[in-house]
């Protein structure tokens, strides 16, 4: 897969930086690969990446705080210019899991903001960039070659997945991110940006845990390979990293 | 059907107001028809209603300020007592129509105020008195003469139904609310009370305009015989004011 820049938020630890780390060793690799993140100066991992391969970045990106999106999108225009960012990939993600005795509003609030709020916005941010990146591609269509938005979401997420019910400020922001992505692939499609929703499937991470199915590099390896192939058919679907179409 | 109580939130105006007029004008009446809006002292049409109908009760409910819900609560307390609260149909809600390019963080955070966390604080808040209902009922399985929550949908919030995109704040929102329906209809069940998504469809309300292609009256008229014949089957499923079960 030829991408010449790929933004990634929430890539100081699991499968943001294990996307991060296989990218920048991938043949070819990006031109640009940004890794946002909250916290740059603790970031120890990224920073020895970013020092072995200097195509790697570091952007402060707090989701959240929408000052930080305009100053990074500031930086990866300095970078990349006319050639406009090819791929944005909303990563980063909380997970409040409350039952329904449990849950309160500032909760509730608090995981629709990381989650479903802070990838809107930092898309409307990129957005002019990734135009840039959609017009002058040398093709046409739709791909992660040309420009996407790549959401992540969950199979917490999928509502047709939900048979077990709980975790309600997390379910609700994922599903709710999930149509937000529906609703880009519709608005971005005329101007070449795919915009495509990822489930990671449950794995080993800080979130996932140790009983997860698979691990961040097994999970990253499937996703890099979905990336690949997604074009106007998978155009605001939810693909599986093992290549699956999943129900929403 | 024979409800002997039931809350409708939004029911100053729209398809509230027409639920608590039909169901106030049917025979069998329930005993108790809780009609709540965020400000009772201008609601003249319902003071009109309840003053013909001693069963019609007006509650002040301020969807997202949740110290109005306790009040409301203990109001319902007072009349009903053990016998509890058999249908709390969360109807009010908001729809901010914005497009991608538009749309503010504020906006989002609004219509998830107002239309998904207020219902499920809502919910909580009578949950005591809807397990009373369902502990005290005569009838067992799952329906609305038991206990229900029942919370109100849009065409607009179901992702597979999204085939215009726009709507940023609306359309996240509430497939949000539908995300936890699913999850209130695993987690209720065991209490033997139902959750259920109604989708009232394109109705001629302020919020429809008058374009839409039923009346206020056709789609009550609708939903209360939907909700006549909710069991077990319709149990976190979609169901439109015409009978039609909706995908999410």
């Amino acid at each position: 897969m030829q991408i010449a820049s790929i933004l990634i938020t929430g890539a100081n630890r699991g499968i943001g930086y294990e996307l991060v780390r296989q990218l920048a060793a991938a043949n070819p690799s990006p031109d640009f690969i940004y890794a946002g993140c909250r916290n740059p100066d603790g970031a120890d991992k990224l920073k020895e990446l970013a020092q072995k391969h200097p195509n790697v970045k570091i952007l402060k990106i707090a989701i959240g705080d929408e000052s930080s999106y305009q100053t990074a999108v500031q930086q990866v225009s300095q970078d990349i210019g006319d050639r406009g960012l090819n791929v944005l990939f909303n990563n980063a993600g909380i997970l409040t899991n409350r039952k329904f005795h449990e849950v309160t509003a500032e909760e509730m609030r608090k995981d629709y903001e990381v989650d479903t709020i802070g990838p809107l916005m930092l898309t409307k941010a990129f957005y002019p960039l990734l135009k840039k990146a959609a017009d002058s591609s040398q093709v046409k269509g739709l791909s992660c070659t040309r420009a996407a938005v790549l959401n992540m979401t969950s199979g917490l997420g999928l509502i047709n997945s939900n048979t077990s019910g709980g975790f309600y400020p997390y379910r609700p922001a994922k599903i709710a991110l999930n149509m937000i992505t529906k609703s880009m692939s519709i608005d971005f499609k005329s101007d070449g940006i795919m915009a495509v929703i990822i489930d990671p499937g449950w794995v080993s991470t800080d979130m996932g845990g140790k009983n997860a199915s698979a691990t961040p590099s097994q999970c990253v390896d499937g996703i890099l390979s979905v990336m690949a192939k997604l074009g106007e058919e998978e155009n605001g679907k939810v693909k599986k990293w093992n290549g699956q179409t999943m129900e929403y």
